[in-house]
């Protein structure tokens, strides 16, 4: 048996037994895990210095290698992760609703772990320790892989947990990372479906759009963030240039900043320029369309392409619109469903862009960044989910759980 | 552009508005169907009866012409759905929590519908009308595959209903029927991603795990169901054997039967025999065992290969077993988890059974032939779910729902 079935039956069976471990028990777990890897932090920067000079010597973008990075303050990070998780309610066994059907048949829907999930990530090794804290806490076994770039830290921090979960009521069996360096495990592991019950991609747009494409097994997808700020005719002008500013700038690398600002013309005509200095100030590169390059020299002109395209980066596209129909036509067909504001005092107007915008998360007067598990209250994040099967938005404990039916009868047969 | 991707992207573009459309008009669409539907009984017979002769001149089998016929009560069937929808909940617009976040924003989940769905399936005319009735009411646009042999009868319902919306508020776009026969065009849905949030494959084991291999479109599986029940040593006789005769025979043909008993040796000494007669006495073929084998002459050599087969027939297998251990592995091996029932005076065991069986619907002293959206009191059945993500078991009309997060500010940014 290869290395990935062995693996993924490994963490199935032991999947059964996770999922009636009192929370207690998997509590305990957690902290062991916690401390093993307080215990273990030299021992971690030394596996990770491996990674980086790999890293190094590939040549790899600074960008990157700080994702790599793990240090004693990001170690303590995780530890800290695993702590809250602790002190999160368990969603295993909520009664979801209970009900005396026709037949006098008692009906319990209960929340259940989902078994076996996979995981596959790129870069930054804290994932490793995020999804085992994740999983374990809502009774999942997982199946791990990480970035090769990664190899040496993920591998250590397995072998930590793994260690730290022999005394516990916990099997080691529950984690299991695929070490194997060959591109087409990924691909075996998507179509296994017999023993994974889901797969959760984590990574950039390339990683999830092959997930997607190649698994059988139940996808989440995550994370691809185009999304819009809409400056409405009514719209504040120093609330709009503010929350532009920070969409775009306060973290330009993640899924919830903004990509285009769509700029209403009456309000463009009053108070373009002022949004565009905010902008260039923070060395924002702006592409816009051509009305809007007839307003501010500053502008140089954007391509359809560019209006499809999460930059992650210092650069905005911008459009003059007509109308909030204009808008939302706009988000339609070049946003990515994922966070998506208006700003704006008129309520009808802002409640028009509420109620159409196809989005997880859509805003009134207020920055998408906030789009995340912990600014939600959740106090965990597994990912952000775009599509709207399952989950949406922002993931949680609750998001990361199936459910099954349990019925209570006195001998009730079907007339 | 194909007819495929036009009549998914007309779809697309008329289920954003179908989204917004009051609970009112979707009723008085709904009706204005039904009462189309009565109007033109003689008119849906006549195509049908097309469908019946190519099936007859096939040579198809009875019991799949069974399936096809439209008759005036199927007919008025199907008019009773609809209106029976008519008087359910709409779950669009439920707000399923509001918190004030710690920014002091305003967070809501709200219930959406899906968008577009995708339905493939097989036989059965009038899941063609039962899908378009629940799309509709929760504000979904549909994509409708039906079988090859159901050509006329879909075609000619498809007409009735896109003509019975001409005067509401719905428009007839929502309803799209694919009409090429090629079967190519089921793989080219199954990869529109641009435009299908969600498909939903209704038929045999054939093409679920078609659907399941090609989609790359988010899938919930429905159906297949290889039903275990297991009588305990402490099972009570009678009540044991009328719930195996009930969940084996009452409709042999549908998912929720059982396919294996499991019986516990010490009440397969004591009333094996007991259990046979009354099998046999319905017609039951009894593949068992080698030590069910020694209780009872009349029961045949099962294969392990039996274990795995939804006979859907008069045919059960049969295996004794040890313990309730060996009974949750032997369904852990060989289920679909689906609908599995533990018989037994004991509460303990009861429990252990119900919690440690991964199945979407565990019993306890009842038939598995409960499970089932109208049993379960949910009004409404579009399918039953054997997957863990979204939904599981038998799927009502919040089962064809999404979400989405509103937020509300005044101007927040994020630190």
């Amino acid at each position: 048996m290869s290395e990935l079935l062995l693996k993924a039956k490994t963490a199935k069976t032991a999947s059964r037994k996770l999922a009636v471990v009192s929370t207690e028990d998997k509590n305990q777990g957690l902290l062991a895990i916690a401390e093993a890897l307080e215990k273990n932090i030299d021992k971690i920067v030394q596996e990770n210095k491996k990674d980086i000079d790999a890293a190094v010597a590939n040549g790899t973008s600074q960008a990157i290698i700080d994702r790599l990075v793990l240090n004693e303050a990001r170690i303590l990070d995780m530890v800290t992760g695993l702590k809250q998780i602790v002190e999160l309610k368990d969603p295993i066994g909520e009664v979801l609703f209970e009900n005396k059907i026709e037949s006098d048949l008692v009906l319990q829907k209960v929340r259940v772990p989902f078994g076996l999930i996979g995981m596959i990530y790129e870069a930054r090794p804290n994932v490793t320790i995020d999804a085992v804290g994740l999983a374990l806490k809502t009774g999942n076994a997982v199946l791990l892989r990480g970035g090769s770039n990664a190899f040496h830290s993920n591998l250590c921090l397995v072998a930590i947990v793994k260690e730290a979960l022999q005394e516990t009521a916990i099997s080691p069996d529950t984690i299991q990372y695929i070490e194997g360096t060959d591109r087409k495990l990924v691909e075996e592991m998507l179509t296994l479906n017999e023993y994974l019950d889901l797969v959760i991609p984590r990574g950039g747009a390339g990683l999830i759009q092959m997930v997607v494409q190649k698994a059988t097994v139940p996808v989440i997808e995550t994370g691809v963030g185009n999304c819009h700020l809409y400056i409405e005719k009514e719209a504040n002008i120093d609330m709009a240039i503010e929350i532009a500013i920070n969409a775009k700038t306060q973290r330009p690398g993640v899924c919830n900043a903004i990509e285009t600002i769509l700029v209403d013309q009456a309000w463009a005509d009053r108070s373009l320029v002022k949004l565009i200095d905010a902008l260039v100030e923070k060395q924002v590169k702006i592409l816009g369309c051509p009305t809007s390059q007839k307003l501010d020299a500053r502008i140089s002109a954007a391509s359809d392409e560019d209006y499809y395209t999460e930059f992650l980066d210092y650069i905005v596209t911008l459009k003059v619109v007509q109308s909030v129909d204009e808008a939302i036509e706009h988000i339609e067909t070049y946003g990515s469903r994922h966070s998506e504001a208006i700003i704006t005092d008129n309520d009808n107007v802002a409640a028009k862009f509420l109620n159409h915008v196809d989005a997880a998360a859509v805003y009134h007067n207020a920055s998408t960044r906030f789009t995340d598990g912990f600014q939600y209250g959740f106090g965990a994040e597994i990912g952000i989910s775009t599509q709207k099967l399952h989950a949406r938005g922002p993931m949680g404990l609750p998001e990361m759980t199936s459910y099954k039916y349990r019925v209570y009868g006195k001998g009730q047969i079907r007339k």
